[in-house]
């Protein structure tokens, strides 16, 4: 089963894990890194490679951040590796739920991490849009 | 200028309040309401109706919620009013950071929902597609 690690500014990612854990149920292989304003980022790069060793059981691990060009995505980018570690950024709760609730049939980061990020696309929707009459 | 609401699961709205603003800086006419799973509905949609009058300053708000389907979304839709309240679902931080640093020049919330969509869309990207070599 591939690992997550969210990683995000402030409380975002503990909050997201919480949210991912209250529609699914306890989660294995799943950590959280919050991200503070004053965070060292070698003591973060340290932090998340214990993350990392503890979410891998074999088949990898997938980053989740907040956004693209943040502190957080930039820390999870030093890790990028093409044999067992992708990163998404940009994540929202449903791009996570996806990601968490396939990774039992789906074993490689970067197939899932496309999974989550066209999930993420597809449910970011407008009620405007959505409940349109004939819509 | 379109007033912002942030609505869901556990500490999530709060997380992405305070993510948004360090970011971008303090915030005027931006509320989030933490929905808890014991949380009543009825008492959340006063505190909803309450943020929008805190939040409308005339153009409009939009609410901004976690999830399509879960509780916090379904309150925000009982909102729904095409006039000048449009609900956005699966947000990320970058959809709200657009929606956020937009709203000075798009007085009206679906034509900024829709910016904050498209951005979302956007900005849900994979390290191991943007970072190829020639992609």
């Amino acid at each position: 089963m591939v690992g997550i690690i969210i990683i995000a500014h402030g409380d975002l990612a503990q909050a997201l894990h919480h949210a991912v854990e209250h529609v699914l149920g306890k989660q294995r292989q799943m950590e959280f890194i919050n991200v503070a304003a004053d965070s060292d980022p070698v003591a973060l790069q340290h932090q998340l490679d214990r993350c990392i060793d503890q979410c891998d059981g074999g088949n990898g691990v997938i980053l989740c951040a907040d956004m693209f060009g943040g502190t957080p995505c930039n820390v999870a980018l030093g890790r990028l590796d093409p044999e067992k570690i992708d990163i998404l950024s940009g994540i929202s709760l449903p791009s996570l739920i996806t990601i968490a609730s396939e990774r039992s049939q789906i074993a490689d980061p970067t197939a899932l991490a496309r999974k989550g990020a066209a999930s993420g696309r597809r449910y970011l929707c407008m009620a405007s849009t959505m409940l349109k009459p004939g819509a």
